[in-house]
């Protein structure tokens, strides 16, 4: 069995993780920490995790951790990047489903969070976690960064489109829509549902941290750089990305189609809807499926792509346990539901 | 006192339009008709109605209707156009919310409605009933055409920008994403709380008749033909829309700013929040109210415009009335609430 | 014009206030304050209220309220308690919507509500704000109890049928039902959209303040001591709360519903739906009603009464306003809906 | 490999059956029959489970089913009763999700369901498939009626304390609230979006089927007559069954809830909170599992008894999985979740 712990269990990310390891043959969780729910048992937080673990969490601290081999950190941005240095040098390995180790430089990194980053020598050590993109690297590695929620429902659409040449590079907008939970669990105004409830609006129009992150992905594995429009919405709902994709064709929509269906042919968590369709976020809610369809509009070169995933899995705590398997040598979809729960 | 009828009374747009105009001071309305329930008092159909009105719906036809001032048709595309003809023979003002007179080419009209248009020599005598646009023809016109939802939530922010060039004219796309009740009241699979709940997709993005009725109003009212990209979303709330529009920027925004401030500085229904705002529907709800932002994204020279509007406010009942405000030489506002309800 | 001041205007039943008196034809809202917002402008607080009121919200202290006729507190418990005694002295009168007035005995308010009441000298003064039971002392007032949103959607349809003796008075059960609104607009993460979307739980199951409220109401306006059993459950929405009510039926139900009837014949904001009726919180969105139907399941006595109302309007500030209209002589109606926002 | 047929495969239970039955390691659906969608792929009509089956949807008959071990109906009611002789006769075996076999009285059952039963000497034989009650039975049966969603969660809290004589059984009440997939999939205006989002009602409380199936439970099981009031009602969900259970109490709360945690020790599915807890739907959403909890209301003698349950799953689909593992000898939970999907 894989020894696990998990830094920052109660948050939405952390709480999904949990359960998705419960139904995970090969993996133990042996420790979950949490600052604010240290001393309380797992099932009396999360009712809904009752008979999956019997300890308390615990106080976040390296000795609690100590008999782990793989460390997931479902913290706030800032958290792992001060324990990972450590459990590293003790060879423990780390995935971090927040954002320390995703932009490869650390001064962007330091704008776009607002700290100085702690362990900049780590950032070329990371491995970007996008295991259809980089599957070899996730497997040699030690250290994980998981993409962000729209990050991953921007680039496995685009990645190939672009790296092919299928559509032009003069510019990218991405229009995408999040389910509420994808702002975490944590005591805010704005999030509540009388506030979110029956209402849709933009937000961080003029700047969202997740733009670097997306321009970084297209030069790194489509070798491009492009001019991205990103503009996230917050949609009433809970869980669930939808992304809508605006490129100039420069291919017909035949050859797009095929590209998407030749990268993605052996992919057990990218399908390909055919020509047309209209993916809706309610068939992958749940699974660690991305479902994409391309559209051509009745006039003019544009074209349209579709993505859905499920913020909190494919987002988040599904795709850090995808590369989790492939860290330990596991099935890639060893615990993970392909089938998304409908209605 | 303006006596109103009004034909397909039981529909969304229907019970709203009877909802405002129970609290009009200057409209009685004496009569609504319903093909499914004739014979049944509003207030058995409509519980909210109750003590608003104490007669029976009644079949459609003309005799029903002949004391009205004004029929208004809360219909299907398709019945107007059998019934105009001979109600503005009689005298009798016609106001259309559905989309038999919006488009000016009956051939284009028959493309997206899929079928003959009975009385095309009327599409020149229709008045395209955007007030903010049309004022002086509305004021004099016997037939409205009222706009769709998403062409009023489109045009409301671009027209004055095409206008005034302070956008290009190479492209405009326009994301845009809409409440359930957009999608009427008809026993339909695809529109139960079951499948549009807690889910969010794209729909009709090969075409969608609102596209030519925007492209329409960007030529008639701002002289620019304009490539277009329409894609509209259902979104799991029901009442709001919500548009996302991106063009390229020819000016600096302060002076798109200042271009939308001073269009609308005399306009009741249309408040131009702060540069950088984020429109929220819910500040709408039940409001005749459009309320737009302008942005402009950290690099690139894309500049982003959201707007909002209740579908069933602005996007139809309250655009209806607001018309008929001006026909019958009332208050622009007499009947309408400007203050959405929040939450 | 009456001068209203509105204290702690920042909260849901405050903006609701707002947003009624903006409306209001005979009321002049001349300051709101708040102390989380103090500086900020109304409409950038609030963008639903953009062009109704121009000035800001200021702290709350007695200087910024002293040329009002009225003040309404839309404050958390233990607030209006704290101003009242000396706007009354200053001869302005206190309508407030919290809880500190409601218990006549302050013993045990102080036990329901966990602090001293620190004017129990004024608890016989102040008048239970229930219109419908409560006329000729409200409109003789100068400080108003308003009722809470639960014991309003219970006491109106039990009170008739409690003190004409068509029902038992061994027990009553009321199984209660509210949107998420009724639990305020403050940063905690039970209410959470991702908390309450799409799930359903009771609360408070051991003891909750508006149980010794409703028995008080029951004793005063009924004459009757009736063990109640009070359970309130939040519901995924916003707006609205349905009570389920069941009692032993002593009397035939035709009885009932004819006593129901003509109790509130003269009502305008209580709407006797007929008999076997389910009322529908959406028919009263928005409006200041409570609609109420009476049913006798197919066997044994019991009696079962469903009441739907807005918590927000009836079950808060349109109550208040319409306590407002009888103490300053306006119109019982005047500035409230009677129709709810359908769909 | 158990090989099994699904009859009504296009419904909620249906899909949530194959969704289930996908991830079952010891059976294989082997055919899949819908009158409306005969002929389209399962994938196509259902894009959750793309992957999981390449055959397409059959028309209803027997020959398509010849081969099968067992046929699950997750059909309206009085389909299963037309098939179910003929595939008994076959020796295949047979799981209704319907109502057809579900009440021992054919009088009773034809004065509910409105039709004369076409097989009324199968309901002797037919099993109740209520694992925690009737496992025995079960595990011998060839003919299983599953329970109603409203009976599951009404009788596995209630079967213990009845039959122990922890309560009185003078009256029972259940006021019980579920979400709208309950309602099935099926082309209706009152379970649209519009009509069911943000409203809360209650239906059918002049009588609902499920009232003598409980009535039926009772007898049966805990040996009791008890009368029975019981109030459905719709919430604004789509997942999840909420029953608030009022009865009295005739033994210390402590002793209740030692009955149901002893009752259901070794219950994989039932999970007793401890006590003075409140049960959330979410908690059980995509499980197989109903959570308990029990209170004492601060005075009287009342007993509130809280349970949740996912009405497609514990109440439907996962119940049916949970006999056929009995019927065939697996593992009662092969297949089957344990932990609720939150948020």
């Amino acid at each position: 069995m894989i020894r696990a712990g998990i830094v920052g269990g109660t948050g939405y990310t952390g709480v999904e993780l949990m359960r998705i390891l419960a139904g995970h043959p090969e993996v133990e969780v042996v420790a979950a920490t949490s600052r604010g729910d240290a001393g309380r048992l797992i099932s009396d937080v999360y009712p809904n995790l009752r008979g999956a673990y019997s300890f308390p969490f615990v106080e976040p601290d390296l000795d609690a951790l100590k008999t782990c081999d793989v460390v997931l950190f479902a913290t706030p941005n800032g958290t792992a990047m001060r324990m990972a240095p450590e459990l590293l040098h003790r060879g423990i390995r780390v995935i971090d489903l927040a954002a320390d180790f995703r932009l490869k430089d650390s001064a962007e990194w330091e704008t776009w969070y607002g700290e100085p980053h702690v362990c900049p020598e780590l950032l070329d050590r990371a491995v970007y976690g996008l295991p259809e993109w980089n599957r070899e690297a996730i497997i040699g590695a030690d250290l994980i960064a998981c993409p962000g929620c729209y990050p991953t429902s921007v680039q496995l659409p685009l990645l190939p489109l672009l790296k092919t040449g299928c559509v032009g590079d003069d510019f990218v907008i991405a229009d995408v829509k999040s389910g509420v939970s994808g702002a975490g669990r944590k005591a805010e105004m704005a999030i509540l549902m009388s506030e979110t409830g029956e209402s849709f609006k933009a937000y961080s129009v003029k700047g969202h941290r997740h733009w670097p992150e997306i321009r970084q992905g297209f030069r790194l594995f489509a070798g491009k750089e492009v001019p991205l429009t990103f503009v996230p919405h917050l949609t009433p709902m809970i869980r669930g990305i939808h992304s809508t994709l605006y490129l100039k064709a420069t291919a017909p929509i035949d050859r797009v189609q095929a590209t998407l269906e030749s990268t993605y042919a052996q992919a057990a968590f990218v399908d390909i809807l055919s020509k047309g369709a209209h993916p809706d976020t309610r068939n992958v809610r749940g699974s660690n499926r991305c479902q994409i369809a391309v559209h051509q509009p009745p006039t003019g070169d544009m074209l349209v792509v579709l993505s859905v995933i499920d913020n909190l899995v494919k987002g988040a705590a599904g795709q850090a346990v995808q590369c989790l398997n492939l860290m330990f040598g596991c099935n890639e979809t060893t615990g993970l539901a392909r089938f998304g729960t409908y209605p």
